[in-house]
């Protein structure tokens, strides 16, 4: 059990023994209840960042915490829209005490080295808040040496051939890659049996005002909730994607956080 | 996919298919990342109650949300303390809003049955808390007919021929049951190789004054962490908690929740 | 007036004195506004607590703050539920901010040995919590010598042969005891004038299920409000907790309070 | 006990019954701990209040619930400023919490018409903002009927020839009253065992610049607390005090609650 | 730019050199968007502090901070009440977040000497929490010297010779001067685009019970909403206000943070 | 002064007689005190803003209601973060009260229409919250028709044509557009006397790691503050911007909010 890179399935001697010899980086997976589209699992933000945790994690020698369920409102721009059933939603507060908490308690454990693995675009702020908050109060317990790196891996795509590779049509940003080509493809790489390309609706992207209403004109959304079409998703992107994301991330920790 | 008990498996369509047709109950599991001793892994609160929702789950027809991973602060006398490296615990108000947000999401899904099962024994006031402060807004929502049922699953185990079968030597309670026969046992069972029996420390039952003390008097806490001796854990035992509890949550589920 | 134990009738020098000279333990007990049955005043958990302060404080040389009048929200299984008229809650939150907040003073004035003497199971987890914040923030502020002894007196009521004297017919613990025997014994003894015995309803023992429900089933709680009967309470009963309640605590004050 | 008009001296069902017979006004007495010069307990701003209530209550069949023992920080120009030893005070969102969950308590007991008694002026915002949360709730709740009267007792002296019986050498105004003429002849009148008229210090009355300095400039408040001299309480002007402000105050009751 | 007393305009690096080369007082108007009557705009409580503190600045030294533009509800006895349309408030816990966030960011860049000039008055005691809190916190961070100023800059007017030039007929107190002379006469002499005299209803000045009802009395406040007639306002009034304000004002800064 | 766009200009007659005739949208300006390069004032996001409210407003006739003057954290990929001096920041939860509270306030004056200008990247998602906080409130009040609209300016500008002339050396997102051609284009053309293009730092467009580092590495920004170079700012430029915005907007709004 010792070897194992998830702090949940260590025992407290093992974790705290790898803290004193290793100074290792703590992983954090922030995910989401969301719905994905008729294709796929509402599970998909909690899956993805855990898989490339758990990968970065043997590869650098990082743990990796138990991952955050639930995270904040779906916005309809990048995810469709907090009104679809399924999908459960914390309020910002929630998110940003949980990671604050978080976070006080690995300094107490002695972690300084720690990394929050974004799985839901519209988490970003409230974990930024919620690491402001922390950093603030370790400050006032007299610790300066804690550093988080915050990523969302979808942003370690950035090799204009692999994108390239990926949108063989073009790419159209990130944004409306709710439920499309990128996730999907990771997806069939990881957990093909919580994919069904046959529900797959090949609908054009989807595309909005350059501004948001509240509440949502549910019907700018494409009905299936994904905002633009997985078809052409496939295992070898979805490999792809992983490789390049693993890859990236863990020289970026190794990179940021060698002593 | 669709007969998957767990909600995050589901599609929103499945999902929402499930809840027209059979108004089912939804089970949370509530649990904590915290020390279980020398022998165990620090997952246990979660992996326990997730594995009885699951089952519950099965003979009810009712599904399963995603697990709260992180729970209440350990106590000295139910957890030995949160002053264990690995033990990473929120403040109260954090799993209060949790509770109370995903209680408003699955309340706005067409959801009216919900039960929470409890695995951390810290959690339960925050529980309660957060279970008030939703059905106080739902009802300035207009909803009056949300219902909760909150258990902790070791509850179920009240039958005292059970308790005579599990503690042979006489039962000493369910608060030093921390890390003791009880989850020792349903671990086993369940997760065999999250357990290291060779690493039980056979120390007598914790005993504490009828008071506690803040900050924690660290030495009250026997040294693995654990508040009762795992020794006498098996298999068998687990597998006859495992069948008591979940007939037990069942048949009180279906007692609560048929219309 | 410099001889009173109770710090709301010590002037200012008074009360600065007796920390300069003496390091008082401060006692601070916490009550509520809660049903009690047909046959007792509503405010047993704030006058009992208080009593009990009184006379340690007396044999100790500690100081008593003024009691916390309103308390947690009364439980069906262990208050009979916060749904009767006269029951008067605080939100978990303000519980909790209201113990952090008289720490803070009380570390503010040089105050550094604290105990909460709890007449209000339902309280218990919102004090921990903010004994808890208060002495983060205590350490924030470079203080790190402040403890806290919480306590509910009837947790010192533990020799069989005194719970033998009390329940001639056997015990049923201490959740079933709101309004019975336990509490209606010492409200005899002490305020005789607030009990009207005629009045008790001689019911069973409540039962409940194991698990709770909300919105409560009302009528799970016996009518009165009581979860069993005070029809054996006597002011000799009374006297006899109240004596082996003071002496245990008092003894466990000296035990962890003395330099 | 049913003639009692302290609520925490009932049983439920004499409250209940008195809510649905009388529609009762509900009193609070809201207060404070803090110093109150060398020669008064530092209890004054709980006992002043809750005694006029009584009063109040006995004249006008109104009900007393139990008093809040702490209040918001003393301010300089008006209390001596928090910086005393014994002088224990909430922050202003604690104040405010505890004054909306006992109106969302007393609501659902089937009160309707609610008054607040001051006892400490530092109280008084943070009173009205507990009172329009909590308004706000119940609108939410469906309830529009819920009126409170906000009052400081002090401001029922308003008839030239009581202020100039009370200060034969003219008065000042409320403010610099901290622990002088007004309060230490209320108390004299009412608790002349917590009063020591020989300690009285004879300063000439506090005078501030026309802003406030946080910190405290705390050589700014005369040493002893107090912003004016006592030397001229006597048992008298209290009784003349307690007379006008429970006339007063029952009369402004009657006119406001009459349906 | 470099010489302007705004903040706002400056760029940061001249800001920079400012607290490095003058340790400056940074002034911090706050006010209110609320009713001033039929004869005068709603910006009337940011306007004025802000003019004031602009003069003051420019005579001391001083900068000036981007003005609160939302202040807290309006009271019936001092601003009409906060039923008017148009009158638009914060939460106290809002105005009291503002307060102490700016006053920890002022710290960080190495401001301390502050002051806040509030135009509003039921601003006064959740600027004061804002304070205190904000204090505290720096004092967690290691920073002891940071000192804040509060002023209303209406109690600068305390020379009994002005006040009856402003007041010939009696002053009658600063609550009710809400949308009368003193106000009025600034704006005059200030903003008189702002301003309509003719509308000006010349009402008596509002009188009102000792005691304050929730929810308000409407008809209890003036029609228009003021609470006293501005009918004797003029330029040469606001001219006489506005220089015994600065006047007073810059010198209590100068006496109060000369180090 | 009735004709003023600027509801704080208002009187609240004139305000109430607007809501009654009208119907009117209300726009909320929303900035942050923030560094923008060494060239330009820390108050360009509340005054950018502000402009184009004001210009739509007297296109369609709409109000525009007191900006708000602070905002959240600057980041370091958008606005070079938070370590500046000036740069003076809202927690989060204080920004989202701020929105919340506002159009609470809203609602109660009559409005249903109402967009949010923001000013400052990082608002968004704290604005989009305190949106959702606010709408639900306002369903708790039986209000289901007031409706929001949230838009950063810069996002109409879209037009490939307009963007080429903007930037004849290409465009690199709005991202390192912080203190670039773009706002001191428009501050050119507003505010000239609040630009010193002299004082430009010709530095290339910053580059940042596909992630955030906490705390912030302050040499990865560029060492003005400014994310891009202003060099290439003019008036005519501004104008344009000014103009498309200005278009832009006013038909958005008409679009969505007629009737």
């Amino acid at each position: 059990m010792e070897k194992d890179v998830f702090i949940g399935n260590l025992t407290w001697k093992d974790y705290e023994a790898r803290i004193r010899q290793d100074n290792p980086v703590v992983l954090l997976p922030v995910g989401a209840l969301e719905q994905h589209g008729y294709h796929m699992s509402m599970n998909v933000d909690v899956l993805l960042p855990t898989a490339v945790c758990e990968r970065v994690a043997k590869k650098t020698g990082a743990l990796v915490a138990p991952a955050i369920q639930y995270g904040y409102k779906s916005q309809q721009q990048s995810g469709g829209g907090n009104h679809y059933p399924g999908t459960t939603s914390l309020d910002g507060a929630t998110v940003t005490s949980t990671i604050q908490d978080v976070i006080r308690e690995l300094a107490r454990h002695g972690i300084r080295k720690f990394a929050i693995m974004n799985g839901h675009f519209e988490n970003s702020m409230f974990i930024v808040e919620g690491i402001d908050l922390a950093l603030r109060e370790l400050r006032y317990g007299g610790i300066e040496d804690f550093r988080v790196m915050v990523l969302s891996y979808w942003d370690f795509i950035n090799d204009p051939e692999v994108i390239e590779q990926l949108y063989t049509d073009g790419f159209l940003g990130w944004d409306i890659e709710h439920g499309g080509v990128f996730e999907t493809s990771l997806m069939l790489a990881l957990y093909p049996h919580l994919v069904d390309l046959a529900k797959v609706e090949d609908h054009p992207a989807a595309t909005f005002p350059p501004y948001d209403m509240f509440p949502v004109v549910a019907e700018r959304t494409p009905a299936p909730g994904t905002l633009s079409s997985a078809k052409t998703a496939s295992v070898e992107k979805g490999e792809l994607i992983l490789k390049v994301c693993v890859d990236g991330i863990a020289s970026a920790l190794t990179q940021e956080f060698t002593d």
